[in-house]
């Protein structure tokens, strides 16, 4: 009955070519796919950075609405003749959509909120159809249609970057909740007494478990003399240690550092326990800009999620994998979210 | 296309009438229901207590299955000449039931676990169809269908008693999960230095949210001196306070009292604010054995969960209110599950 995507199969874009463009905290990835599923061409732009002394819409969409249509007219350029047969553009943002189109909530797009994301899109990529979804929940509708989750009725796609974002995959759909705005699954509240989110909160499990969560763990180690080796080359300055200086020292084989991804290990493994207590997936996938530090944890993760899920050993095997797509995820769910890959989802104009 | 509920019309029950029964931990409650959704008879049991030496399959099975036999023996008395024509009996039990109809995990049915749950009662109840399904996922598919979550497309039922159940609805449908194993919100980690849980975690929801996690709270102010009027009722000695203690006194004005109840809101509406991060309900039915205390609570729990919440008030309001079939939603769902209710969820025999 459905026209949506089918877990397993290729992708179902109808017609010709559409654009996916994934815009990021950092960067902009687009893409332009094929029917058979196909990447036919790819482009680039870093997100612009603004901060207005009073954030509108107008003075915060004007750059962010350049740059993602900077990035579709690379990718017609690269189509040549086959550019006037795109009608179809999905686009992924970091936040929260609602169901006008408009950004509800953007911690990471400063002044991006109050947005009319699909209308001032539709102006700059008119008369092509717009669609307009959340990061995670194209990431999450790309994996579960041609990457790591296919097949699943039950998933959940985990992108693990600055903060942590979810895709929802519920009885064999993607969920988009009632709003728009489900897969929130990074400010799930694991530590009331724990540091402090930009959302607001304290002791969100993305203070934990993200990229920003292991530079915190690492920054803690290091002052309490965990991590001697990361930090006389950081110069002997606790707060200089990143994120990434654990992931190579632990690569090199540093026991300290081995620690400290096995703390973040347990955190990950505590936010995938709780997730499958509620939603009971058969899949949890892991990507996103960490994704690549992540086969060093993936061994500490299965084993603490063991000890933390309800029921245990006693409970049908989870898989927990790493994510297929890599880096495309996001523009590749948001190309098949135009092209008719889940209507729930998709904001149109 | 689906026979399944649909959210707003009354139970789809199709041919005669269904008999429901709710397993909780103290007592087994039956309905019959006909095919309009009407209840046409009721009978309650206590839940057998039985902590066997070395638990098994056949030690634990025969209490429970007995009981709930003579919960099934007293409604068909009830119903008279129609009984014969009773072919579907729906039994809803606290616990993980996998998909060969057998109990894995039951930590408020001590000795339960590895119980045949569909087949013993096949045995018991033959030649009548048995459906076995978790009970909060029960109590949700009730409220959903015939109850406060009638016509919504998402929403969590909360089952608020000993510990915390869910039954959650996900894109029109309700959620099993991959295994049946969905909805299992109260063992959802939100401090992981918390107090131990029966399951062998710490610091789960159910521990701070639910009945006795509200028992705690009042003896740690008892303890510390903020509950003075209750405390000399006890006797003066602080492990005597019970959860009822607080939610009489609250009702009677006691300031200290409304203090705890206003912590119990706040924990409540953590855990709230993060499904609605992960899934975005339009609707929170909270029901279960704590909902008489509820009615104290609700405006709290609004104000708590607006300021936990990702997006805060910039979200679509998000409805919390108390579940509308009481303490007969779980066997109500029950009923609905045998007659067909939501096949994805049914194990059967």
């Amino acid at each position: 009955m459905s026209a949506g995507p089918r877990p397993g199969g290729r992708a179902p874009v109808e017609g010709a070519v559409t654009l996916g463009i994934d815009v990021g905290g950092t960067k902009i990835l687009g893409i332009a796919l094929d029917g058979a599923g196909r990447v036919r061409a790819q482009a680039k732009a870093a997100t612009p950075r603004w901060i207005p002394p009073e954030p509108t819409a107008d003075h915060g969409g004007e750059v962010v609405v350049d740059a993602v249509g900077g990035v579709a007219d690379e990718l017609l350029a690269a189509l040549g003749s086959e550019a006037s047969a795109v009608a179809r553009v999905g686009v992924g943002v970091p936040g929260l959509v609602d169901g006008a189109g408009v950004l509800r909530y953007a911690p990471n797009l400063p002044g991006g909120e109050g947005l009319d994301v699909v209308g001032r899109l539709a102006e700059r990529l008119g008369p092509r159809r717009v669609v307009v979804g959340n990061d995670a929940t194209c990431a999450g509708l790309g994996e579960w249609t041609m990457g790591a989750a296919s097949g699943a009725t039950d998933a959940v796609i985990v992108t693990l970057g600055t903060g942590i974002g979810g895709g929802l995959v519920v009885g064999g759909k993607v969920a988009g909740g009632a709003h728009g705005f489900a897969g929130e699954i990074g400010h799930m509240v694991v530590d009331p007494s724990g540091p402090s989110c930009p959302c607001g909160k304290r002791g969100c499990w993305e203070r934990f478990a993200s990229g920003s969560g292991l530079g915190r763990l690492a920054r803690e180690a290091a002052h309490a003399g965990r991590l001697d080796a990361v930090l006389r080359r950081r110069g002997g300055d606790p707060e200089a240690v990143r994120a990434e200086d654990v992931t190579s020292a632990a690569a090199a084989g540093d026991a300290g550092a081995r620690v400290v991804l096995d703390e973040l290990g347990w955190w990950l493994a505590l936010g995938l326990a709780n997730l499958a207590n509620i939603l009971d997936p058969s899949v949890f996938v892991l990507g996103g800009g960490l994704s690549g530090s992540l086969a060093l944890v993936l061994e500490p993760v299965r084993t603490a999620f063991d000890s933390l899920v309800e029921g245990g050993r006693g409970r049908p095997e989870v898989t927990i994998c790493l994510a297929a797509l890599g880096e495309r995820a996001g523009a590749v769910g948001a190309g098949l979210l135009a092209a008719g890959g889940d209507r729930a989802l998709g904001l149109t104009a």
